[in-house]
């Protein structure tokens, strides 16, 4: 591409390290910020500083916060379950919390163990949600992994890591999707929803 | 969405004001943002900083630019063809670059007429145009505006502005592109292609 401008070509190589964002795409979205008059170049310029500097991880479960606690950890309702739900990543936080269906507190691992990808138990937060069972007293783990073959090895490892603690550790339901054709289910879930059936109950 | 953190949704929120981008790309982006570690979110804010308050319109031309006048305008080896190309925005200048068969100067009129829009032509740089035509004696004009109805409209008060200068006008040529399937073409052009039709001439 010829650019006129060395600065929007530098806003378009910057813009197009994004993923799923091509030279093209940044290229509209950089002339769309020329153009436009209402400061939105600068608004998305300072959020972008402020989210570099400010964010950083819950020391206790590890999710993104701006606080040293976030504001799950922190908020005394959440408190009294002896529960915690493990789940891979913090946009798994938002969408269990956007169900509104678990009032308890989360532990964030950081990702699943992938040996292709070189990630090992070490990688993860996994030493940290051992010293919480402990300091927390926590009776169940609820893996809200992804049924992958990386998610089931996770929760096989941790499984086997506290075995001997005594602790349930459950997994969430996996199965058809609600609103789902069973035409366009895979094959894997669709079988594995037919073993694991679950007795009919009338709705009163 | 339930965010964890107050900077993260103000960051979503920034980045969702871009055309294209909905709430979830902008988490997906912000994410991502979040867990990169060589500076992405830093390097985009500044470019665009940088963007904002240093872009600027050419004083002869109207393309953007760094300084005050381009470097296509301020090149002298653009000079001296007594043509100039005029297009409605920077994008479609930087089209034509890339095409590497024009190898003038530009004009751009930073849109076109469009009543339904509310753009008049006092709206556009066709003060500029007419200014520039005689202080650089154009002989000249290339209309490469899309051929819709608002720029046909653009070009049609151009011409009818310019009728007793004795300034030549052309029009970028149009018909079935290359490559392409006439079978795919629309109607209009195609029609206008058959009635437009020029000699063939063998290629020696």
């Amino acid at each position: 591409m010829n650019f006129s401008s060395r600065l929007l070509e530098e806003a378009v190589s910057a813009l197009s390290s994004l993923p799923g964002i091509g030279k093209k795409s940044a290229l509209r979205l950089a002339l769309h910020l020329v153009q436009d008059n209402t400061g939105k170049a600068r608004k998305i310029a300072s959020t972008l500083q402020e989210l570099s500097s400010g964010i950083r991880k819950c020391t206790v479960c590890c999710n993104l916060s701006d606080t040293e606690v976030c504001n799950i950890c922190s908020n005394p309702s959440r408190s009294g379950h002896r529960m915690l739900c493990v789940v891979e990543s913090a946009r798994d936080v938002m969408a269990i919390e956007d169900t509104n269906q678990f009032s308890g507190k989360y532990h964030v691992l950081g990702g699943v163990i992938s040996p292709l990808e070189g990630v090992g138990p070490s990688d993860l937060n996994i030493g940290q949600l051992q010293e919480r069972i402990v300091k927390e007293n926590i009776e169940e783990l609820i893996m809200a992994i992804s049924p992958t073959i990386d998610g089931e090895t996770t929760i096989y490892y941790i499984s086997r890591l506290l075995r001997d603690s005594g602790i349930r550790i459950s997994v969430i339901a996996r199965g058809v999707s609600f609103g789902g054709d069973l035409e366009y289910a895979d094959e894997l879930t669709l079988g594995r929803s037919i073993v694991s059936r679950i007795p009919y109950q009338v709705q009163s």
